[in-house]
């Protein structure tokens, strides 16, 4: 049964690498895509409802299929769970098998569905990059992201004390303060809605987003020009370093055959002197 | 007849490459979508009418007389289409002679005139090279663009789910969501007259905008960067590999010399050593 | 007791050093800043109120103790000072520690409080780093700002001469005219709050806003290509500077060893010479 | 007499180079840019009004002096205005000498006087670079700027075709309709106050704003990457050749001592070979 086993592994194996097989699992990916944007015209759905739900079916089947041959080709279960994407496949797929026919989880349920689009992710390689490259920027990303939030609270907090009385919705609280420095941030409206209304009982408020905004801009400025600088860099040395190596290489040749020919010519030097005595 | 075509054919050559003949072109061109603007201003088009339609006349033909020149200066008409801005040009300038008489017709017969003013970038060397190096960037953005579209559609349809019945114009389907998050992702009017309005409804919308944003924002980030880096990168290889290969050559017949040197060297010696003896 | 004191400053010395310790401090520091929030709550202050009394004197009385540990741990008290980031520390301590018992004086003391969060930064090494690079660059973006100011001051007298009579709430003088210029330049409903209004009344504005918006945009540009372009720079010739020196050092030793080669086959051919005579 | 003016013009030309001059004609042009600034709060003028008059004429007497002391120290008056700098300082002198007493002319001297903050710029050398980096970068900037023109001509002139029966103010003729354009570049109110309203009656009017977005960041984009790269491929060009040449420049020395080598090794073999017959 072992053999049966391994032969249908194979099988399954070189399934998987097929590029139409590939192709069809994206197409029907996108068809479940369409079909859930589809839901959302609600005048449309009677015509189509039982092809939808047909549908809705052969791709939830189909999906839990192509993750259990997915995981049958592996040699054993855990190095199927070893890599991200598989985990992230795997969450999809159980996600959208729990049966929900209650009115309340139909959202949550539909919700659920939804996520299935991001398989495709997975299944591009090139977007995979992408999100491979997005994940390795985080660590940068996330102590600017720490500084920002620390002057967003420290601002937020003084301005739930000193506006509170002027605005309740924009400044009730250090939430909701934090909400309209987000918005001032964005610059929507912060003049129009929030910056002069402000100014009618704190002439001097402008003071206050400003420098908000200007430490914001050159935070983020910053923070840019050094994330392009920093990754360059590293490449920039690793290229001269490769390129280094190998001109070092030469150059450290070159200075042994000298010596030899030092050595050379020093034996022959020694044989020139003992004759002339 | 043939040899008659042939001169022909050099002086439309000649011509074509006349600067003066091209900025008579370039001039044309200008004046003919001037012609075009001028005929928005609805009251100034009656004393002006006779000469306008003469002008348009004029440039319709102008141009189909220099493409048949052009074309009559290729050695065969297949070689004059396997050029991209040839292409181009054809479809403009034959688009621009179909007859409309019709009053329907005549907004398009307006709007195919109007992409005459593109000839322009036909015409001018470093708009062409711009517009080379934009189609090159293409498939790089390509991906980038994928990815948005996933994440667009994926918040649409959430935001479709949950809030179509809190502004019907805003999350009524798919389509309205996704414009609407378009509107967010270009920051217009997103807190004032999109988030505040479904937080009253549900006070924790702001989760759904707020990652909506960060998730925009993170991704193009790292998109201009990748890009940055990933063209700069291609072209600081490409110029250490060119001054190194000056450089490894330099290296290598310098080696090449110090071993002809030891050649030499050992010649003498054994010179020496049979004398020696 | 000297001999005492040491054996204090040195267990302060390791104290300081302790990663525990330090973890400890920034979990007080995050707690203190939550409290701050809590209290922008008004309704939810009462229950809590007499454990936020107390955490509020524990914390005061923790940085004191913190602070002063810091200072024993110094070999002289002046160079307690030298440090930027001690004299940041103290700063924030010393100001919650001013008794305010008026009324009108509690926001003022709530505010000084709120300024503790900033310990966070000076808690964290990454952050420490990433303020230290901002104000690196600081003196780079001051002549950018001073060119800046001097447009907008420009723009704003010609503003406030020329639209004062428009509207006085945004051109009425200097100051509105130049914090009006600021919402324009964040494009802030600068075509729908100010330009339409304004072209009311001078049907020519648009070329007062536009040029200001391209003026600054293209200042912005250059001052951010600029940036990268030095600082990279900078960081490349230092680059290849190390990586030079090496190879330098390299190719100086090997024209040395060829000068040697030199005077001793000089040697030789003087002694081969001799012989023949 | 030509000897004493010799005289005059050294000393003047010490004066202009003189450290104290220099700092006080910036503190002129401030104190003259405050004044400026002063006037437009109405309600404040009444008290300093003479103050101000004297300081205004001694400022304009003043920067004619220095003007005038700058011509004279040069050699040759051809010189003083070969240089960019200088015609810009004679031109802001000379407009704000021009007398207006007619109610209407006030504004326009007043505007004039304005200019005279520019001088700012001429004095700062930090300044003087900041510029002469802008000018520079014109020329790469300007084929973009074209392009962008093309494209909102083309824009415009269809958006005015379609929609001026929408709303009249916004796309009336192709002026209008560039400048809400530019708005919609900005993504000022585009689409609350532009794409909405105009979706009423046109329901694909978002394929329309949307190509004209994508393009116009497309294009944005594009071209701040394409000049980032172009200015340090060129730096990065130059860098390595100054290091290279330094390089190539000792390697080259290098291969000329080997060569003496082999020469020096060839007259030692014949004279050894002669010996042997």
């Amino acid at each position: 049964m072992s053999a049966s086993f391994g032969t249908w592994r194979d099988r399954f194996e070189r399934l998987r690498a097929n590029k139409i097989f590939e192709l069809t699992v994206i197409a029907i990916i996108v068809l479940s895509a369409l079909l859930i944007g589809a839901k959302t015209y609600e005048e449309e759905v009677s015509p189509f409802q039982e092809w939808l739900l047909l549908l809705d079916v052969g791709v939830t089947v189909f999906f839990l299929v192509e993750i259990l041959i997915r995981m049958a080709a592996e040699k054993r279960l855990l190095d199927f769970f070893k890599k991200g994407w598989n985990v992230f496949d795997f969450l999809i797929v159980t996600a959208s098998l729990i049966p929900m026919e209650d009115s309340e989880m139909v959202l949550l349920a539909r919700l659920l569905r939804i996520f299935r689009v991001l398989r495709l992710v997975s299944m591009i390689p090139e977007l995979r990059m992408l999100i491979a490259a997005l994940f390795k920027s985080i660590p940068r990303m996330g102590y600017v992201a720490l500084l920002m939030f620390i002057i967003f609270y420290i601002y937020a907090a003084i301005g739930s004390f000193l506006f509170s009385d002027v605005d309740e919705r924009l400044w009730g609280n250090i939430s909701l303060a934090m909400l309209t420095l987000f918005q001032v941030a964005t610059f929507e409206s912060w003049a129009t809605a929030v910056l002069y209304p402000t100014m009618e009982h704190y002439p001097y408020a402008w003071i206050f987003f400003l420098t908000f905004i200007f430490l914001n801009a050159f935070i983020f400025l910053n923070m840019m020009i050094g994330i392009v600088l920093d990754v360059m860099q590293k490449e920039s040395i690793q290229v001269q370093l490769e390129s280094g190596e190998g001109e070092a290489a030469e150059l450290h040749g070159l200075r042994d055959d000298v010596r030899q020919l030092r050595d050379q010519l020093s034996r022959m030097e020694a044989m020139l002197e003992r004759r002339e005595r």
